[in-house]
C-alpha cells in the first residue's frame, strides 16, 4: 500500500492523507490531497455520550460536581463512521491513502491496562467514575492542582516557571492524584495513565507511543525529565511511582510514524492494514501546520468560545503567564509556546443571549441576521473610543497572562446613553486587548512575535477580525479551512508517511491560508493605543494586586452560595 | 375671605389650602384640609411647550446644545386650569380656601422687567433664546461655572465650601453670566434675574419676593451676603453690578406670607382676591413638611429618576460633597442641607429598557408585570453577595459626595453565569451604597442623621426599599402622598395663612407618612457591610484620584465624538 509514495519520496499526484480531529462533542475526518492540501471530502460524527457529567452510562448514581468524563467507544465510533464516510465523500480510493493522523482535545486522559484497554471497559470497574476518561474540562481536581503548585513552589521546582507559575487542574498529574486519593483501587489497576491523543494512536497501530506535545504541555515533562519521585512522594507516598509505573515512555516527535494500521483498525476504517499512522497531537497545536505558522515567531490564535495561542520560537524564555512551553511541542526542534484566553466567543454569546433587548432580536429576525451580526453592524461604524467604555475580558477568569480563574469581568464607563452594541463592542475590544497583552508579554520576555494568524470559528466574523487588526496594529492572516484541525492532522500524516520531508515543508505545500489579510486602519490603531492604556491600567489594578476586589467578591459569592446550599462554581472555568 | 381662620388663629374644621407643584413637564395642584392634611382633590396640567431644546416656539433657528428653556405662559396655565380643577374635584367651596402655596423646580431662572414681565414676552426679544426661562437642566453654562469655581478657589471665597467645593452650571450665577457673555443686550434689558419659584409668587400676589432657599442653594447667598462686586468684576467687568442691580432683595423666610392674591390671579384661579400667598419654595425642600422630617437630623430622600436628600440640622459643618447648605433653607432657624444622587431610577430604567432579553419581556407581559417588577421578583430571593457583583452608580456622574459629572458607571464581577436580574440588583444596591456614602459623609462631618424617610416614585417599589433598608441598616419611613410636593406647598400655605403657628406644627398636623416602616434584616445588613467595603474601595479608587480612567474615557469619548461631528455630551448630566 505504499505505491503512492515513490522511491524519491515524491507522492503521486493522487495521493491523499486522512486527518481525524477528536473534539469535545464530536470527531471530524477529512481527506486531503498530499500534493496541494486540497480538501476532497469530510465527515463528522457526534459522540453518543457527549460529555458525561450527571451519571455514568450504566448507572444512576450522581457524579461529583465539576466531573466531566467521556466514553472511549465514542472515539472508536468516529473511526468506524466518519473516516469511511469522508473517504466516500472524497471519491478517493482507499489505495490512494498514504497515511492517517489524529489530534485530540487535551488534557483528556484515561487509565488503561498494559494492553491499552480502558479501565472503564473492564466489567468490574465500569461502575466507577475514576475508571473513565477525564475530559479536558473535568475541573474536580482543583484541590490536587493547588497542592501540586504549593509544593512545587515550596521546593523550588524549576519546571513550574515553564507553566506560568501554575499547573492546571486539567492536567495529567492533578487528575491522576485525584484518582489515587478518591479511588485507590482504580488507581492501582491502571497500568498506564495516558492522554487520549496517544491512546487513539495505540488503538490505530497497536502500540503505545507518547508524543512530546502532551508530555510537555500537560505531563510536566521538561528538559528530558518528569517530576522526581521525591516530589511525588512528598505529595503522597503512594504517588511516588506514578511516573515510573504509569507514565514514563520514550517520547515521539510530532510528525513521526507511530506505527502501521492494525488489521482491526483497518477493518474499522476501510483503510489498508499497515498504513502509516502519525504520532498523536493536540488540536490547537496541529493547526499550526494548516495555518502555515510553524516558522519561528508566527503566532496562531485559534479563536472560538475561548482562544488558544500557539507559536514556535528559537528563543527559550520564561514568559510570565503563558500556559506552557515544550521543546518540539509544535514542530521538532523549536520551542513551542502556548498561551490562552479563557473567555472570548462565549463572552460575546453571553452578552448577545442575555443582555440585548427585544427590539434588537426582532430586527435581526426580520432581516435574517443573527443578533451578533446586528450588534456588529451597529457597532462597526462608530469611531474608536466614542462609546467611552473599557471592559476586562475575565468573565471566565484569566488564563494568560495572569493565570487566575477567580478573576471576573469588569465594565467601566457606562452612561444612560450606552447602547447594547457599544457594550458588545467593548467586550470584543477587551478580548483584543487581552491578546495584545499576551503578545506584549512575549515580546517583553524577548520572544519576538512576527505575525499573527487566526483560525477557529472567528475567521467568519469580519467585525471581530477588524477590531483585532486595529487593536494589534497588525495585518491578520486567516486560516481558510473549515476543518483546520483535521487538515493539520492530515498534514502530519503526510509527514509520517514520508510524503513530505518535514512538517514545515508539508505545511508549505498543504497549508490552507487565505490570500487576503485583514489590515489595520492606521487612525483606528492609533486611537486604540489610548484605550489600551486604560485597559492596561485596569488590568494591572484588578489583576496584579492593586485591588483585591474581584477575588473578594468571588470569595463572598462562594461563601454565600455554599451557605445557601447552592453550587459555588457556576461561571468559573 | 379670612372667615375660615378665627380670632385665635384656629382654622375652622372645613378650612382648606391649595398647594401647586411646578415640575419639569407639568404642574400639579392639590386641595388639602388644614386640620389633618387630608387630600380632598387634585389635578395636573402638562405644559404645552414642555422643555424647549430644539427651537423657540416662534422661530425655527436651532438652539445651542445643552439648552433647556421653558415658556412662562405654561406656568400661568397651571394656575388657570389645574387649580380650579383640583378645587372642583375636592368639592370645597372657594370660600373655604385660606391660602395658596407653590413650589418649583430649581434652579429654574428667568430675566424679567421691573414689573415682573418675562423678557421673552417682549415682542422685540421673543426671538432671542437668552430672553427665555432657563430650566434647571439647562447645562450650556458649564464654561461659566468652571470659571466661577476656578476664580472662587483662587480667591479663597469662603462660600465655596458651602457647596461641596463646586457650584453647578445649573445655578443662578453661571446661567446669568452665560446670558451676559452671549447676549449682552438681553442681559442689559433684564431688570431682575429671578428664580421661577419667586416669579410665580410675583404673578400670584403682584410683588417681588425672594425666598431664602433658592437664594441660599442656587444664588450663593451665605452668611447674609451674595458674592462681592469685586469677585463679580473679576469674572467680567460688566458683571460687577449683577447682584446689586438684578438680584439683591430682602429675603423672605419659608412659610411667610408673600402677599395677597391679585385680582388678576384671583380671576385665573377662581380663588378669592387677597388670599394669603406663601413665599416660594423648592420642590424637594417643601416635601420635608409632607414627610414630617423638619426636625433636626431627619433625612428625607426624594427618590425618583434621581435622588435629592434634604435635612435640617442645628450643626453647621462643611460636609464634603454636599450640594448646598442654607440657613433656613428648609425651615426657619435650622441649617438646611441638600445632597443628591444624579442617577437612580433612570439607571434602573436604562438597564430594564436596553439590557434585558426578550424572554424576560415576554414573561412580564404574560404575567401583567413590568420588566422592573419581574427583575425585582427574580432578584429579591437571592442571598446578599450571591451574584458576586458590585456597581458604581455614576451613569449620570456623581453629585454627592464627589461632585463630578465626568464620572461614569462601573460594573465588576461578571461571569458567564451572570443574569440580568443580578445586574439589576447590583445597580439598585449601588444607589443604596451611594446613599450610605452620603449619610456617612454627614456623620463623619459631625452632622447626625437620626432617621431616613423616602418620598417620590420609589415609595411604590418594595424591592428597592428593602435593599435600602438592608444596606443602610435603618428602618425606612415612607411618605404616603402621591402629591408629596404639592401637599408640602399646601402645608406652607397653611402656615402663611396663620392656620398653624409654624412649619413644624403644620407638618405634624398635616404631614402624610405611612404608619409602617420598611425594616432591615440583621443578617442581610451584616452581609451588606462586606459588599459596601468593596463599593467604597472602588468608589475611592475611581472617584478620588486612584485612577483617572473614567475621566480619561470621558475625555477620549468627547474628543472622538467632536471629531466625528456628533454632540459630545450625550449621557452626561
Amino acid at each position: 500500500m505504499r505505491e503512492n509514495v515513490n522511491a524519491n519520496n515524491k507522492p503521486s499526484p493522487d495521493a491523499v492523507v486522512i486527518g481525524v480531529d477528536f473534539g469535545t462533542l464530536s470527531g471530524r475526518a477529512v481527506v486531503v490531497r498530499v500534493a496541494d492540501g486540497a480538501e476532497l471530502g469530510s465527515a463528522a460524527h457526534t459522540y453518543r455520550h457527549g460529555v458525561i457529567t450527571e451519571h455514568l452510562p450504566a448507572s444512576s448514581g450522581p457524579l461529583a460536581p465539576e466531573t466531566a468524563l467521556q466514553c472511549p467507544e465514542d472515539y472508536r465510533e468516529v473511526l468506524r463512521t466518519a473516516v469511511p464516510e469522508a473517504l466516500r465523500a472524497s471519491g478517493a480510493d482507499p489505495g490512494q491513502v498514504v497515511g492517517i493522523g489524529t489530534d485530540f482535545t487535551s488534557c483528556t486522559v484515561l487509565p488503561v491496562t498494559a494492553d491499552g484497554t480502558p479501565l472503564c471497559e473492564l466489567p468490574d470497574l465500569a461502575g466507577r467514575p475514576h475508571a473513565w476518561p477525564k475530559l479536558w474540562r473535568h475541573h474536580a481536581a482543583q484541590p490536587e492542582a493547588d497542592e501540586i503548585n504549593a509544593l512545587a513552589e515550596k521546593r523550588g521546582e524549576t519546571w513550574l516557571a515553564r507553566y506560568g507559575g501554575r499547573i492546571s487542574s486539567e492536567w495529567q498529574f492533578a487528575k491522576a492524584l485525584q484518582v489515587l486519593r478518591e479511588d485507590p483501587e482504580a488507581y492501582a489497576r491502571a497500568d498506564r495513565w495516558i492522554e487520549a491523543a496517544d491512546w487513539i494512536v495505540w488503538e490505530l497501530c497497536g502500540r503505545e507511543t507518547r508524543n512530546v506535545a502532551t508530555a510537555g504541555y500537560k505531563g510536566i515533562h521538561q528538559d528530558g525529565a518528569w517530576p522526581s519521585a521525591e516530589f511525588l512522594a512528598a505529595l503522597d507516598p503512594r504517588f511516588a511511582g506514578f511516573v515510573r509505573d504509569k507514565l514514563a515512555h520514550p517520547l515521539s516527535q510530532l510528525g513521526e510514524r507511530a506505527g502501521g494500521l492494525t488489521a482491526r483498525a483497518a477493518a474499522w476504517t476501510g483503510l489498508p492494514e499497515g498504513l502509516p499512522v502519525a504520532v498523536g497531537n493536540i488540536d490547537a497545536h496541529v493547526t499550526a501546520a494548516t495555518a502555515r505558522t510553524t516558522g519561528n515567531g508566527r503566532m496562531l490564535a485559534i479563536m472560538g468560545t475561548s482562544t488558544c495561542h500557539v507559536m514556535n520560537s528559537d528563543v527559550l524564555a520564561e514568559v510570565p503567564g503563558m500556559c506552557g512551553l515544550a521543546l518540539g511541542g509544535i514542530t521538532p526542534g523549536a520551542w513551542g509556546y502556548e498561551a490562552g484566553q479563557s473567555g472570548v466567543g462565549d463572552i460575546f454569546a453571553w452578552f448577545a443571549d442575555s443582555h440585548v433587548p427585544p427590539a434588537y432580536h426582532e430586527e435581526a429576525r426580520e432581516r435574517g441576521l443573527s443578533v451578533h451580526d446586528l450588534l456588529s453592524e451597529r457597532a462597526s461604524g462608530a469611531p474608536v473610543g466614542g462609546h467611552g467604555l473599557v471592559a476586562l475580558d475575565w468573565h471566565s477568569g484569566n488564563r494568560s497572562v495572569l493565570v487566575d480563574h477567580d478573576l471576573s469581568g469588569v465594565l467601566v464607563g457606562m452612561t444612560l446613553a450606552t447602547r447594547p452594541e457599544e457594550v458588545y463592542r467593548a467586550l470584543v475590544e477587551a478580548t483584543a486587548f487581552g491578546t495584545r497583552t499576551i503578545i506584549g508579554a512575549f515580546e517583553a520576555a524577548g520572544v519576538p512575535v512576527e505575525d499573527f494568524t487566526v483560525g477557529g470559528g472567528m475567521v467568519r466574523n469580519p467585525f471581530v477580525l477588524q477590531v483585532y487588526a486595529d487593536v494589534l496594529d497588525r495585518p491578520i492572516r486567516l486560516v481558510a479551512s473549515e476543518y483546520s484541525c483535521a487538515v493539520g492532522s492530515a498534514i502530519h500524516a503526510a509527514v509520517a508517511a514520508g510524503a513530505h520531508p518535514d512538517i514545515h515543508a508539508a505545511s508549505a505545500a498543504m497549508g490552507r491560508v487565505r490570500e487576503e489579510t485583514v489590515d489595520p486602519d492606521p487612525a483606528r490603531a492609533a486611537a486604540y493605543d489610548d484605550l489600551f492604556e486604560v485597559y492596561t491600567e485596569l488590568h494591572d489594578h484588578f489583576g496584579r494586586g492593586g485591588s483585591q476586589s474581584l477575588r473578594r467578591l468571588r470569595a463572598i459569592r462562594n461563601a454565600t452560595l455554599a451557605t445557601a446550599g447552592n453550587g459555588t462554581e457556576e461561571g468559573t472555568r
